[in-house]
Parts: structure tokens; C-alpha cells; sequence
């Protein structure tokens, strides 16, 4: 199956830099919209956030600047499941905009599954885990995300 | 010495998602601007971007997300300069409020510096070299950043 597009927008003009492009925080603002959309596929939507009470928080996410995104700028988001444990899930987030086969950014992110009354992290419930799974199954033939398991460093 | 604080803002309404706490985006974008005003730190300000159009651009970043912050709390930017080569700056940003001894947030950062007429990546100019070896030389007492060099990935 084709990549799992899970957001879509213009680049708005609270987003650019004084030069019209995408400033580095708001590719991960799209990215964040991305993963609320991804919850609700995996049964964390918000009418079952108001009552469950659960949510994801984002632990930890590396992320690749690749091209400029100009305001205006039609992008969407590709979304692969790479993985997920009792609590966790490991997502990659790409960015894309039409007529240019390359990603403009990407992004991988371990997310915490949350239950919002302590707030403590909280095992996912049985429907969320067949719905992840279902995404792993579905999304096994796609290519390996480029930027993986990356360290930042200069080279010595 | 003690750390440079390069940035200090409240967390804006903007800024929070429903429950209130700061969105995981806008962590990024409070180190984006820390990273402006440590542009302006190493000749890169406003007047001489204007003049001399060099500017940096975030190559890569990774972000480690520690504690929730509440929306009206003060937080303010701890910079610390890993290294330099010709064209690139290895920084750490962390994020801190009053009365809590953790950092909030950290985030490990790779930029490059580049000639906006291009635009193309372009080598330090002299006077940036000298004033990033000089927060270098400050900050060499300073403890070692702790979320550094880091993988994610689930544990098989």
C-alpha cells in the first residue's frame, strides 16, 4: 500500500522567517499535527481522549531539515509506524509538496502513551494495540525510512 | 562561568495545547530563537544579516522532552557551544524555569552557516570564528551536556 498521508496544509504566514520560508520549529508543529491525526486512527481520537482520559506525549523526536518549504506552499505528511512496546511508539513523520520527489524533512519520534488523570504513562488499551499493529501490517512493504537511529555529531 | 542564557520568554497562549501545557513544537521554537540571539552573539545579527546576508540554517536537530510546562510559566535558554568547524555549529539548548532544578527540555542542534545570496552553505567568516572559539574557551568548565549523542529506538 501506498504511504499513510496523515496531514495536509498550505505553509501559513505565521510559520515563515523574514525570508518567507518555513521557520525549523513549524515543520515540527506539522509533524505534531500529524501525530494527533494518528491518534485518532489508533483509537485515541478526541471524543475517546474526553473519555478515556488518554493521550500520546511526545518523549523524544530527531528531525532532518532537507529543503526549504516557501509560504504558500501546498505539504503533506507521510506517516510510518516503525514500531511500538507496552507504552511506546516509534514513529517517522515525512514532509512532502507536489512536483518534487524528495522529502523536505523528516522525523522520527518515540511517543508515550499517557493516561491524563495522574498524568501517568498507561499500557495501551487492547483496541489501540490492534490498530497499531494493523498500520505495522499494512505499512511492512515500505521502504525503510532514510533517517533513522541518526547521531548529530561533527566528524573529528 | 556559569551558562549563557541566550533566550527568556513566558509560555504563550499560542504556545499550549488543550490541557494547557506547552506543545511539543514550541519547545523547538523557543530554541529557534535562542538560536537567533546567539546569531547575533557570534556577528550574525540582524544589522550585519542585512549587511553581510550570511545567516545559519538547522541542518538537524534532536530534542529530548524531560518535564511539562504550563502556559504564563517563565522559562528561559541555556546555550552551551559543543563545536565549530568551518561551516557548521554543533550547539545544546536546555530550558529551565525558576524553582526546579531539571532542565525541561534539551535539545541538540546542527546548523550551517550560509550565504543567502545563493543560497549556499558558506565558511565562518573570521570574526565568528574568533567569537565562537571565545564561548567555546568560556564554556569549557561547564558540565557536559547530558542528552547528547542519543539513538532512538525501542529496546528489542
Amino acid at each position: 500500500m501506498p504511504a499513510l498521508i496523515t496531514y495536509r496544509t498550505p505553509v501559513q504566514e505565521d510559520w515563515v522567517d523574514y525570508n518567507g520560508h518555513l521557520r525549523d520549529a513549524y515543520y515540527l508543529l506539522i509533524f505534531s499535527y500529524a501525530t494527533d491525526a494518528l491518534m485518532e486512527r489508533i483509537g485515541l481520537d478526541a471524543d475517546s481522549r474526553g473519555h478515556s482520559g488518554q493521550s500520546l506525549f511526545t518523549l523524544e523526536a530527531h528531525i532532518n531539515y532537507l529543503h526549504e518549504v516557501k509560504l504558500g506552499t501546498e505539504v503533506w505528511v507521510h506517516t510510518q509506524v516503525i514500531g511500538f512496546d507496552r507504552k511506546r511508539l516509534h514513529v517517522y513523520h515525512s514532509l512532502h509538496r507536489a512536483g518534487f520527489d524528495e522529502a523536505l524533512a523528516a522525523s522520527e519520534q518515540m511517543l508515550l502513551h499517557v493516561d491524563l488523570a495522574g498524568p501517568n504513562s498507561a499500557p495501551f488499551g487492547e483496541r489501540s494495540v490492534a490498530l497499531l499493529q494493523g498500520l505495522v501490517d499494512e505499512q511492512q512493504d515500505l521502504e525503510a525510512p532514510a533517517f533513522i537511529g541518526r547521531v548529530i555529531g561533527l566528524k573529528k
